[in-house]
C-alpha cells in the first residue's frame, strides 16, 4: 500500500491513470485516509457532483493481511446528501483485494466531458479504462454477472446501480462478497453518485498473482492475531449472538427496549417484531437452504452476515440486516420478512441506502403517499426509484427531500441523513451520535448502544441525558480510529469489553507497521480524524445549528417509556472539547 | 396602527384572533416589524412548517396614509425556502386597508391540529375565522371571485393557491390589485407554504368605515407629499420609463449589457429579447384593450404595472413584469409574449413565484425534462405543479430541489433560492448582494443594477470587481429602511439621484410621526433591522459558506464580455462590517 492509484475522469483524450507515491498520507488507512484526502484536496464549497469532487476508495490499514475482520473498505467525499465530508465503509472482498494490490487508495479525480460511462480494471499489471456504454442503468446483480463473463469470477467489483447513475442521494457504492455478489455496500451519503457523477459504473479488481501484506514482525502479528480471534470468539456478542442470529438479533433487544422505531418514529416497540427477528430470519433460513452463519469477506470469524432463500429455495438476497430490517420493516409497519428481504434485493440492485429508503418510504406513508404496513406499496415506491420517474427521483434523494417535497414536518434526519433504527429519546446516547456526528444520522459513528442497552463497555442508562455526553465522544473518538484500520466495528464488543482483546489489536498495528501502539496512540488517530472532518464540515457551512436533532424528538413523547430527548443543546456542543 | 393581531390557530376550541397593544414594536412597519417579530418569537431551529414558525404581515410605517407610493405590504417568517428569515413585500391593495384598520401587523401563530382550512375576514368591527373546507385547491383567481360573493367587492385579499396548500417552498401569498384581482404576490422563499401550514387560506379585508391615518403634522406631510410626488415625475426612470412599459422596460437594456442571463444562466444576451421587450409588451396592449400605465395600489404615481389581454382581446393576466418575463422567457430560450402571459397568469392562480418558477424550469430543461425553448412544454410543467404530482412536486420545491432531484450542477441559487433577471458576472454589484443578502438570491435586497447599469447614484463599473462591496452595503442598510416604511422601492431611483427628493421622504416621517428623521436615522434603522436578519440566520446555522454565489459563476465564462464573477470570499466576508 504504497501507492495511490489517481484516475482523472477529465483527462485531455479520457480518463487517464497514474499510480504516485503514497507521499504525505503515508500510514493512514481507511477513514483517516479517505478524510485526509477530501479535507485537503476538495475544496469545502465544491458541487457534491461537480469535477472538483473525488471519490477516495480505501482499504484499512490492516486490510490485505491476514489479520481477522480486516476487510472493510472506506469510501470517501463531499455528501450530496448532507454536504459535509462522508466516510461510508463496506464489507465484502474488495478491500483485501485492493491492498494486496498494493494500493492505499484509489482516488477518482475531475468528471468526463460526456455522458459516458466507464468500468476500470486492475490487476499485478496495471489498470485499464475502457468506456462501455453497454453498462448504462444495469442493475448491479447483472452488472456484475457481466464482469464474470469478461474478467473471471476471481474478481472483486465496488459498482454503482442505478441510483449512482441518476447521482441519487440514497446512492451506494456496492461491493461484491465471497460469492460475488454485489450484496455489501457503501451505503450511507450518497457516494454512489459521488461515482456516478465520476462516470465509472464499476471498478474490478483482480488480485491473481498478489500475495498477503507482510507484517514487520511475523511472529508478533500471528500470535496477536489468534490472541485478537480468540477474544472474539469468547464474547457473547462476537461468539454467540452474531454468529447465530446476524446483526438482526437486535430486533427483540431494541424493541423490549422501547427503543425501536415503528410507524416513522412514531412509537418505540412494533408489534410484528417477533416475525421479523434474527431469530425468525435464521430460522427460515435454515428451513429452506439458506444460511445465517456466513462472513461477508475472507478472513471473517464473525460470520454475522448470511444467505436468504426465498420461499421456493432459491437465493433471492443477502440475510437483510437488522438496519434494513427496521427500515423497510418495522419504522414502515411492515411484518413480513420475505417482502423486506425483496426491498433489500431491490436496494442492493438498484445501489440504494436501505436505511435512507426505509426512512424515505416512513416519510412518504406519513404523507399519505401509501399506507403504512402496505408492502406491497413499499415495493413498488422502490421500483419507482430504479425508474427514476418523478416520484422516484424524490425517494431516492432520501427522507429530508421527501419530506420537504410533500411538506411534512416530521422528518427524522440529521443533516439530511435519515436515522437509524433506534429511537434517540430511548437510547440518548444514540441522540448525541446522531446529532453530532461529522456524518449525518449515523449509528455507527459512536454507536451508544454498546453501553446503553447491550452492557458493553460499562453502563449508561439510556433514557437519561446523565454520561451520554462522554460516552458518544469517546466512542466516536475510538470509532473513528476502528474505522482506520479496516476492521470491522463489531470488534468492539470484545474489544470494549476484554483489555486483552484490545490488546491484540494494538499488537497487530504494532507487529505490522514495526512500531508501538499504545491506546492512547489509538485516540490520538480518532482525534485527528474527527478534526480533519469538522474543519472540512464547518467550512462547508455545517454549524452546531447542524448538530441537531429534529425538534419533534424534543417535543414528542416516544411511547412505551414516554421519554423525549433530553441533553440540551449546550451539551451537545461539548461533544468535542476534549 | 396601535395594536397586533395575533391569531393563534392552535387555540383550543378552534382558531383565535386577539388584538394587543404593539408594545415594544411600536413605531417599527413594514419588513423592520416583520423582522423584529420573527427574530424575536421564532425559534431559529424551529421547521418552517411547524407549530413554533410564524407569518407576520406588516403594512408600512406610512402604509395607510395618503403618502403617494406607500403601498407595500411585508410577510414575514421562517423560510422554508432558506431555512433562513424572509420577508417578501408585495404591492396590491392590502397595505393601506390593513393599516386604515389600525393594525400594524397580523401575527399567525400555531398550527391547527386537523387539516382544515380558515377563511379570515377582518373590518372595523372586528375578526371573524371561520372553517370553510369547500376553498380547498381552489386558485386564487376564483378563490377570490368567490370572497366578492361573500363579502362584496370593496375588500382586498390575502391568499394562497393550491402550491401554498401544498407547502411547496415556491408559494406566495397573493395579494388583490385595484381591480380586486390576485396579481400580486410576496413571491419569494415560499410564505405561502407557511401560511398553508397555519390552514389559512385567505385574509379578506373591509376597512369601509375607517379612514387615513393622520399625521401628527398635517400640512408638513402634505407638503412633502407632493414634492415627493414632483420628484417622482421628474426622475426619467420613475416619471418616464416605468410607466411608459413597465418594469420590463429593463429587458432591452440589460441585455444590451449582455446580463440577460439566457438557457439557465448561460449566455448573457438572448436573441429572441425584442419579441419579449417592454416596449413589444406596451404596445401589444395597447393595441388589443390593454393597459401598460396602471398602479397596483391607488396611491401610486409611477404606475408601471399593467393590464394584458389575450389575443382576442379578453383580460388574461397582469402584464408580466420584467423578471417573469426573463424568467418563463429568455431564461427558458422562449420568446412568445403571450405564452409567457400564459405562465404568469397560472403562476398568480396556483399562487407560485414566477421567478423562482422560471428558474426551475431552466434547470428543468438543463436536466432534458423539457427543451429549451419549448413554450408548451413549460406550461405543462407548471400545471403538473397545480396539480401536485410527483413532478410537480419537484418543481414547485424550486430550482434547487430540482436540481438535485436530477442530479443538476449547475443550479442558479444562493441559500436554496433562485437568482432573479441579472446575471452576477455582468453586474458584479448584483452578484455581491445575491451572494450576501439574507434573503437569498434576491435582486430588491440592494439593486445594484441601479448604479451598475442605469448610473442611478453614481457609476461603479459593472463588470469589475472594485467598488462592489460598498455599493451593495449602501443599497442592503437603504433598502432595508425603505421595506420598513411601506414605499416601494422603485421611489429609490428618484432619491438616490435626487438630494430634494430623498428630504421630502425624510419628510414624510417626520411629519407623520412627529419627530426629526435624518438621513443618519435611516441609516440607523436599516442596519438595525440587517443585524437581527443576521443574526437570525446565523442561530438558523447559515454562515459566509452560504454567502456564496454557485461555483459555476466563477468558473464559466459568460459571453458576450466572457466574464466570471470577480469578487472574492474575503470582500464578500466584510459587506456587513461597517
Amino acid at each position: 500500500m504504497e501507492k495511490l492509484l489517481r484516475i482523472n475522469m477529465s483527462a485531455e483524450g479520457g480518463p487517464a491513470a497514474v499510480a504516485v507515491p503514497v507521499g504525505e498520507y503515508a500510514g493512514l488507512g481507511g477513514r483517516a485516509l479517505t478524510s485526509a484526502v477530501v479535507s485537503k484536496e476538495v475544496p469545502p464549497l465544491a458541487h457534491p457532483l461537480g469535477e472538483d469532487n473525488k471519490l477516495v476508495i480505501a482499504p484499512g490499514m490492516l486490510s490485505g493481511t491476514i489479520a481477522a475482520m480486516s476487510g472493510r473498505c472506506s469510501v470517501g467525499g463531499k455528501s450530496p446528501l448532507t454536504g459535509g465530508i462522508k466516510e461510508s465503509n463496506s464489507g465484502g472482498q474488495a478491500s483485501q483485494v485492493l491492498a494486496r494490490l498494493g494500493y492505499a487508495a484509489i482516488i477518482l479525480e475531475g468528471r468526463p466531458k460526456e455522458n459516458d460511462l466507464y468500468k476500470v480494471f486492475i490487476n499485478k499489471d496495471g489498470v485499464k479504462i475502457t468506456r462501455d456504454n453497454s453498462l448504462k442503468m444495469l442493475g448491479n446483480y447483472d452488472l456484475v454477472e457481466k464482469m464474470k463473463c469478461e474478467y473471471g469470477d476471481k474478481i472483486a467489483c465496488m459498482s454503482i446501480g442505478p441510483a449512482g447513475e441518476m447521482k441519487m442521494c440514497a446512492a451506494t457504492v456496492a461491493f461484491t462478497d465471497m460469492e460475488l455478489r454485489p450484496t455489501r455496500h457503501a451505503g450511507r451519503g450518497g457516494l454512489g453518485a459521488v461515482m456516478g457523477s465520476k462516470g465509472v459504473k464499476v471498478i474490478v479488481l483482480d488480485d491473481a498473482g498478489m500475495s498477503a501484506r507482510a507484517p514487520k514482525d511475523v511472529e508478533k502479528f500471528r500470535a496477536a492475531n489468534k490472541a485478537f480471534v480468540d477474544g472474539l470468539k469468547k464474547h457473547p456478542v462476537t461468539g454467540e449472538g452474531l454468529p447465530a442470529f446476524g446483526t438482526n438479533i437486535l430486533a427483540n433487544v431494541i424493541n423490549e427496549a422501547g427503543a425501536y422505531p415503528t410507524h416513522n418514529f412514531l412509537w418505540g416497540r412494533f408489534i410484528g417484531t417477533s416475525k421479523i427477528s434474527g431469530e425468525t430470519e435464521a430460522e427460515l433460513e435454515k428451513a429452506r437452504g439458506g444460511n445465517p452463519t456466513h462472513g461477508c469477506h475472507r478472513g471473517c470469524v464473525i460470520r454475522c452476515s448470511g444467505i436468504f432463500h426465498d420461499k421456493d429455495g432459491h437465493y433471492l438476497t443477502k440475510q437483510p440486516e437488522y438496519e434494513t430490517v427496521w427500515a423497510h420493516g418495522a419504522n414502515c409497519g411492515i411484518d413480513d420478512i420475505d417482502e423486506i428481504a425483496v426491498m433489500d434485493r431491490l436496494d442492493d440492485d438498484y445501489g440504494l441506502d436501505t436505511i435512507e429508503m426505509g426512512a424515505t418510504i416512513g416519510v412518504a406513508m406519513e404523507a399519505g403517499i401509501a399506507k403504512f404496513g402496505d408492502a406491497q406499496a413499499a415495493i413498488n415506491l422502490i421500483k419507482e426509484v430504479g425508474k427514476g420517474s418523478p416520484l422516484g427521483r424524490i425517494l431516492g434523494n432520501g427522507a429530508g427531500m421527501t419530506g420537504r417535497a410533500f411538506g411534512v414536518e416530521r422528518v427524522p434526519v440529521v443533516k439530511n441523513q435519515a436515522l437509524p433504527a433506534y429511537d434517540p429519546r430511548a437510547i440518548q446516547g444514540m441522540g448525541v451520535t446522531y446529532a453530532t456526528s461529522t456524518m449525518g444520522g449515523d449509528h455507527t459513528a459512536g454507536y451508544a448502544v454498546a453501553t446503553n442497552i447491550l452492557k458493553v463497555g460499562g453502563y449508561v442508562d439510556p433514557l437519561k441525558p446523565e454520561g451520554q455526553i462522554e460516552l458518544s465522544r469517546n466512542l466516536q473518538i475510538a470509532t473513528a480510529a476502528i474505522d482506520s484500520t479496516g476492521m470491522c466495528l463489531f470488534i468492539a464488543f470484545a474489544v470494549m469489553d476484554q483489555p486483552e482483546t484490545f490488546q491484540a489489536l494494538l499488537d497487530l498495528l504494532s507487529a505490522f507497521y514495526g512500531i508501538g501502539m499504545t491506546g492512547d496512540d489509538v485516540t490520538a488517530l480518532g482525534k485527528k480524524v474527527l478534526k480533519w472532518e469538522r474543519d472540512f464540515n464547518a467550512q462547508a457551512g455545517l454549524t452546531k445549528a447542524h448538530d441537531r436533532l429534529p425538534e419533534f424528538f424534543r417535543k414528542e413523547l416516544l411511547p412505551p417509556h414516554n421519554v423525549t430527548f433530553q441533553v440540551s443543546d449546550a451539551e451537545l456542543d461539548s461533544v468535542f472539547d476534549w
